[in-house]
């Protein structure tokens, strides 16, 4: 019964994760650097941690609604420790819930994998966009229920021009925008998620970990609404005033 | 029923955190600066901004044997998702499991509190020493299973001394260090958690977030080692070969 | 390495519980005959199992507002296994939320392990009510939020009566309500946690397992519930109309 | 923002799930029977009320090994409360691990649909296992890892029998048997999720509650197992002796 790890080497007194010892890594390389490093196995160019670093800060916190936020809030209502809670709203992450990323990313690698035919990204998004009308599956990673065109998403992508990061996958992922608006005839623009999907995938990463990117900066957010509800407010606190109608079955008495 | 928080605004087209703007903050702030902000209300000096990123990344990852890390391992086993795999390994956080951080913090900071009567570090390590050997009370941050001088621990001391954070908390921490060898004839070196929780005593922070600062940096290393073991292995693979003795009733037929 | 465990015993076609084998518990054991098994070692008496079989029934649901319901509904909103969402309820049973049944009945075991001394259950009272104000601690496991007089707690006690089950620990508990409304002028009266505390403690449980009782029963609602919200609602709908006033620092521009 | 729910109406005093006042169904309905009106809506007839217990008692416990266990286990030992250890292990029910119920289940149900036809079960199974076959996919439901006769299997099989509740889906599941050793050359036994899978399709449930049978009756093992770990061992105890090679990049300086 032998595991192998290409992560960490634990001896005593020496810890080494992808061949860095950690001491060094400590204060010298950026954290969003060493996140680089965990996931990818090599640490990253200059441009790379710093796009890196940009998608973790992106993903902070989207104040008290989301279901993360609403699962951490609710769950330190309870009167558990910080950590349970925090783990709480990581457990929301899920196909609706920051999972535009890894759906959006796989969309978009298996697209520019098909582009290999010779096709541009324009070619590729107008029979995406059809193909998807003809199944009736919605594209993930476009249109936001409250931000229309979001800062965060706009921001991300300059900062990817800037930094050459932007390639194919970003270039698919735009065409798909116009593509999208001239088949509906509505504004779906990229979101956040459906930019970092975009932007991961230029920057080589294996769309399966596309969860891990917003679960990765949003703990942060979290951890701090945690602390705001645990701090600041009293257990059991009512928290909403739902209105609740019940459509069950009349009362009765037993059989 | 209205909700307060000084956390983040969210409206559409603009989202503003702690009162920044967050495309202001994205690839123009570091993200670990960002993660002080979120856990602090202000954005850290250099010296305050470079400790906390050491801080993270003191934390990510311990190999494979861990509480958390087992945890996710074997969750990811079960066959669900990168994020409900990451939130398992965060849940066993814990008293005994990243801890020490939050109770040593918050006996440091008590101690340093009672030192305001005009006590020195050594006087009070002496006092703290002996209460804790009077009340039978284990002081916690001192001492490791694996490591006698983590190369952890002794990097970010440093780093603290450098960058002019080590302060009382310290200074009380290294004596405690010196009355437990006198005190119990064994050397109990301060831990990784314990240097952390005198570290972040030293910045201002609450106690109370101690196992935020552990679960912030050890996201990353979760998250790759959920990924190794999703792409790596295969679900419900055998782990571990636990032999196991059953010394319960002996079996027996119903009553 | 090894373990050794005095609950099941696994071979090939062949599992042990408690000593018995599954196949004979399946289907001639009443299962909540089974849990009390598990917990307790031995198979309960008819009046015991009875009770086990009634505690379980009163912690199933309280409606959608509690903690656990909330905490279960919201992450199932953001598209995530029926399984992970019924865990994130879970984990919101904690000090102020099902709590009590364990901090109560410690605290009625503690008494009752005091009256050992000759007092009667109307003086410890007196003696633990009058020490509580001056501790100014709360006894847990009297009042609750909705209702004056719960239709679970007369039931329970109703039974336990019935079943001569009730004991020390229920009679503690009625002479602290008692004690309490003479104290404090108002009717606190024995909520369900606090009957299910008196009740599992003159069952002979330890107070240890007092969350377990909760989540044992509780994960049936919950159940219930993330599956009317997977199979009624879309994820990520609108669930509350939380008005959040930010009153954190104003806008402001990077340093 | 109005909710609706069928499962429990709460007003001050009177609480009442799926029409039943809840002081009516404590100690007077088995608890297994308030299952399934949770999960059904209504009471179950004695046979089919019968059958939802020999379930939950068919799931309780498999000894230390399940990635259930493990979690539970780990996540106790890093010090945190016994209900978070529990939903550690819950969190570990996915595809792998107890989802067969889930996709036998849905696998079955759309199988008996499509004999509607006018097929028998055997013209079904032999059809099914070739379109396994041609599209490479695992039937689920079928094989163990540790038994080739579960105890649990059989008995589930013979009650079903004995209650008159095995029809089209039981059938089709042992027909699939049949035609698996045929195809294959091999024994894959039903086993016990896939058995499961059958009989809650016969008495008439969704599917999608697939998991939520396994987790309801697992959640009695896992507590037994928490309590076990909290009270006779230490906190971060070494529980496995894993031999782990690191094999990531040999150590290196910083670049």
């Amino acid at each position: 019964m032998k595991w192998t790890t290409k992560i960490t080497k634990v001896e005593p007194n020496h810890l080494v994760t992808r061949g860095y010892r950690q001491e060094d890594l400590i204060g010298n390389i950026p954290f969003p650097h060493v996140v680089y490093l965990l996931l990818k196995g090599e640490l990253p160019s200059k441009e790379h941690g710093q796009m890196m670093d940009a998608i973790l800060t992106a993903c902070i916190d989207h104040g008290v609604t989301p279901p993360s936020s609403m699962a951490s809030r609710v769950v330190a209502s309870g009167g558990v420790p910080l950590s349970t809670a925090v783990a709480a709203g990581v457990l929301s992450i899920g196909d609706a819930h920051g999972g535009a990323i890894e759906k959006g990313a796989k969309f978009l690698q298996e697209g520019v994998f098909r582009m290999k035919e010779g096709k541009t990204p324009e070619d590729m998004a107008k029979l995406l966009v059809k193909e998807a009308k003809e199944q009736q599956k919605r594209i993930l990673g476009f249109g936001h229920r409250v931000h229309t065109s979001d800062p965060r998403t706009k921001r991300l992508f300059s900062l990817a021009e800037e930094l050459k990061i932007a390639g194919d996958h970003t270039a698919l992922s735009r065409s798909i925008e116009v593509e999208l608006e001239k088949s509906t005839g509505k504004k779906l623009p990229i979101n956040v998620d459906g930019a970092i999907a975009a932007i991961i995938s230029d920057m080589g990463f294996d769309w399966r970990l596309g969860k891990g990117f917003f679960l990765l900066g949003r703990v942060a957010g979290l951890t701090a609404q945690v602390y705001e509800e645990q701090t600041e407010q009293k257990p059991m606190r009512k928290m909403f005033s739902v209105e609740c109608d019940y459509d069950g079955p009349k009362e009765r008495d037993l059989p």
